[in-house]
C-alpha cells in the first residue's frame, strides 16, 4: 500500500523549494522503506495561466484522491490586477480550506538558537528566545461568515462582512490548543476582543469550558490589541496562542516575523479526519524566484509535518527535523540568514536540499 | 468668553496624572491669558462605584455642555468581573465615541531621540527612528455594526458581529489621513484585508478615489497581517497609517509599544464639529496607581492636543509641547524610561508636572 500526496508547487519560489522537499522525501522514503506516490497539479497563478482559474477542478479532484496536500506558495505581481476573488491567494487557499474543512491551522514559530540576531527584537529580548505555537481557527469567523457583500448607491453604498462563531466551532479548535499545550509548556493564551465583539464573548466562555478538561494547562485571555503589544516585550512568556481566524492571521504573522527567519517556518491546515495541507509560512517571493537562493527549509519542514500528521510516519518526520537542525548547526544557511560580511558563505537552494537529503 | 472643558479623570493613575495636566494648563492659561473653565465628572470604575454605571447621565450632559473632554483612563481589576457591556472601558469609551460621533481617532507615535533604547526593536532598527501617525476610523466597522448578538442553543449556539462601512464613512476618515500627510512626509499607507473582506474592497476603492484630490501624497495599500510584520522591520518607512476601527485598534497599539514609551503618547478622538475627547494612549495602570510614579506626560500632551484641535489655541499647544521636549531633554524622566542603574534619578509624577508647568 502506498500513500498518495498531491503536490501543488504554485508560483514564485514554490517550484524550486518544492524540488528540494521532494529530494529530502525521497531520501527518507528509502531510509524508512515508505511508498509515497506524488501527483503534481497546477494551482494559483500557474493555474490561472494554464486553465483560467486559480483552483481548477482537476486540482481539486486530485487533492480529493490524496492523503495530504504538499503546498508551495501562490501569487505574484502578474496576477495582482485581477479582481480579489480571482487572485491566486484568495482564489486557491480559501476554497481549499473551505472544501476540505481545514478548520485547524497550526503555525509554530521558534527563535532558533544562533539565529537570535535575525529577530527584529532588541538583543536582550531575543536573547531569552521564544517558542510560540499559534493555533488558528481557519474555516469560520469573518472569513466565511454570511452575509457578506455590498448594497446601496452613491455615498450610502455600503459593504458588510459577518463574523460568526458557533460553540461547536470554538470547542473543536480549543481542544486542539489545549492538547498541544499538554505536550509543551502547558499554557494557553486565548486571543480575543471580548470588550467589543459578541463572538469574542462566546469564544471566551467556550474556551473556559473546554479548559476544565485540561486542569494541568494554565489558561489566560488577552485582547488582540494587547497581544500584539505583549509579543514585542515578552514573547518568551507565551506558549500556545489560541486565535480565531482573523486574529490568528495577524498574530501568526507577527510571531513569524519576530523570529526573523520566515524561511524556516512551516504550517499545517487540517480537518478532523487528519487530512491536511502543508505549506511554508512565507509567500511566493517573486522577487527572488528562479535565482536558486530561496530557503527551502520551510518547505522541507512542511514535508516533515505531512509525514507526522497525515501519514502518521513519526520516525520519518523526526529524521527530517533532525537533519534540518544539523544543517543549520553546521552553518548551512541561505543568504537571507547571514550578515552581509558572511554572505559569501551562503548556500544555494539546491545545496541546502542536497545536504539535508544526505544527512537525513 | 471662556472655554468649557469637561474633565473625566477616571480610575487608576487617571486622577494623579490629570492633576499634573491641570497644573500645566494653569500655567499656559496665565501665559496666554486664556479663560478655561473645568468641570469634573465621574467616569469608568469611579462612576460605577458612585452611581452604578460607567457613564452616568450627568457625565454625558456635562460633556454635551463642554467644548472638549479631557479624559484620563478607566478600568481596573475591581470591575473586571462585570459583564463586558458594564465594564469601565467598554461602558464608557464606546458610548462616548458613539454619542458624540467621534469618528476620527488620531494617535501619533514617535520614537523620541535619546529614548531609542526603550524601543523593543533591535538597535539598528530603532536607531533609524520612526514617526508614525495612526488615523483610525472610530465609530464604524465591527465595533458598532448591526446585527450583533447571539442565537441558538447547545453546540449550535452562535454569536455574530457585523463589520459594515459606507462610502461616506470611509471618505471622511480618508480625507483626514491625506490632509495630515500633506503636513508631514506625504505618504499614506492604508491598512486593510481586501483579499478577504468585502468592507476592505470598498475601503480600498474609496481611498483610491479620495487620493485623487491629493496628488502630492503617495498612497500605498497593505494587508493588516503584513502591516503588523513590516512595522517590525522598517517602521521608519511609514508616515500616516489609515485604518478601519478594528485594524486601527491593533496597529496603533503595536506602534505605541514600538516606541517603548507609552507614557509619552496621547490621542484625540474627534467629530466633524471639532469637538474631541483627548486621552493618554496607555491605560489606567492600576498596579502603579497612587504611588506618585506614573508618567504624566501623555496626559499633559493630551491637554496640548485639546488646545490645538478643539480650542484652536495653537500657540498654547506648542508651548506645552516645547516644554515637554525640554523636560525630556533635561533628563526629567519617570522611572519606567530609565535603566535600572539610572532609576535613582527618576522624577516623580508631580516633579514632572511642576517642571513642565514652570518652563511652559
Ligand atoms: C492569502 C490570505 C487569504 C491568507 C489568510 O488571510 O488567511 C494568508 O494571509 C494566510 O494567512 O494564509
Ligand atoms: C477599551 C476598548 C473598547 C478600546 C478599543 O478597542 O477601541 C481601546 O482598546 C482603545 O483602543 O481605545
Amino acid at each position: 500500500m502506498s500513500y498518495q500526496v498531491a503536490v501543488l508547487a504554485g508560483d514564485g519560489i514554490g517550484p524550486e523549494v518544492m524540488a528540494e522537499a521532494r529530494k529530502v522525501l525521497s531520501a527518507v522514503e528509502e531510509r524508512f522503506s515508505l511508498a509515497i506516490e506524488y501527483t503534481s497539479f497546477d494551482v494559483g497563478g500557474a493555474a490561472i495561466d494554464n486553465h483560467g482559474c486559480p483552483l481548477p477542478e482537476a486540482t481539486l479532484k486530485g487533492c480529493e484522491g490524496a492523503d495530504a496536500i504538499l503546498f508551495g506558495s501562490v501569487g505574484g505581481p502578474k496576477w495582482e490586477h485581477l479582481p480579489p476573488n480571482d487572485q491566486p491567494e484568495r482564489g486557491a487557499l480559501l476554497p481549499l480550506r473551505g472544501h476540505f474543512e481545514l478548520f485547524c491551522n497550526i503555525r509554530p514559530a521558534k527563535l532558533h538558537q544562533g539565529l537570535e540576531h535575525m529577530s527584529p527584537l532588541r538583543s536582550d529580548i531575543s536573547a531569552k528566545g521564544f517558542d510560540v505555537l499559534c493555533v488558528r481557527e481557519l474555516t469560520g469567523g469573518i472569513y466565511f461568515g454570511k452575509p457578506k457583500g455590498r448594497q446601496g448607491e452613491g455615498e450610502n453604498e455600503e459593504a458588510f462582512d459577518t463574523m460568526r462563531y458557533s460553540r461547536k466551532e470554538i470547542e473543536r479548535i480549543a481542544h486542539i490548543a489545549f492538547e498541544a499545550a499538554q505536550g509543551r509548556r502547558k499554557k494557553v493564551t486565548s486571543v480575543d476582543k471580548a470588550n467589543v465583539l459578541a463572538c469574542s464573548v462566546l469564544w471566551r466562555e467556550v474556551v473556559e469550558d473546554v479548559a476544565k478538561d485540561y486542569p494541568d494547562v494554565e489558561l489566560e485571555h488577552i485582547y488582540i490589541d494587547n497581544a500584539t503589544m505583549q509579543l514585542l516585550r515578552r514573547p518568551n512568556e507565551f506558549d500556545v496562542m489560541l486565535c480565531s481566524n482573523l486574529f490568528g492571521d495577524i498574530i501568526s504573522d507577527e510571531v513569524a516575523m519576530l523570529t526573523g527567519s520566515m524561511g524556516l517556518l512551516s504550517s499545517v491546515s487540517m480537518n478532523s479526519q487528519g487530512f491536511g495541507l502543508y505549506e511554508p509560512a512565507g509567500g511566493s517571493a517573486p522577487d527572488i524566484a528562479g535565482q536558486g537562493i530561496a530557503n527551502p527549509v520551510a518547505q522541507i519542514l512542511s514535508a516533515a509535518l505531512l509525514l507526522r500528521h497525515s501519514l502518521k510516519e513519526e520516525a520519518a518526520a523526526v529524521a527530517i527535523e533532525v537533519a534540518v537542525s544539523k544543517a543549520l548547526r553546521d552553518g548551512y544557511l541561505t543568504g537571507e540568514l547571514l550578515t552581509s560580511d558572511q554572505r559569501n558563505q551562503a548556500k544555494s537552494t539546491s545545496e541546502m536540499g542536497d545536504y539535508i537529503a544526505q544527512v537525513v
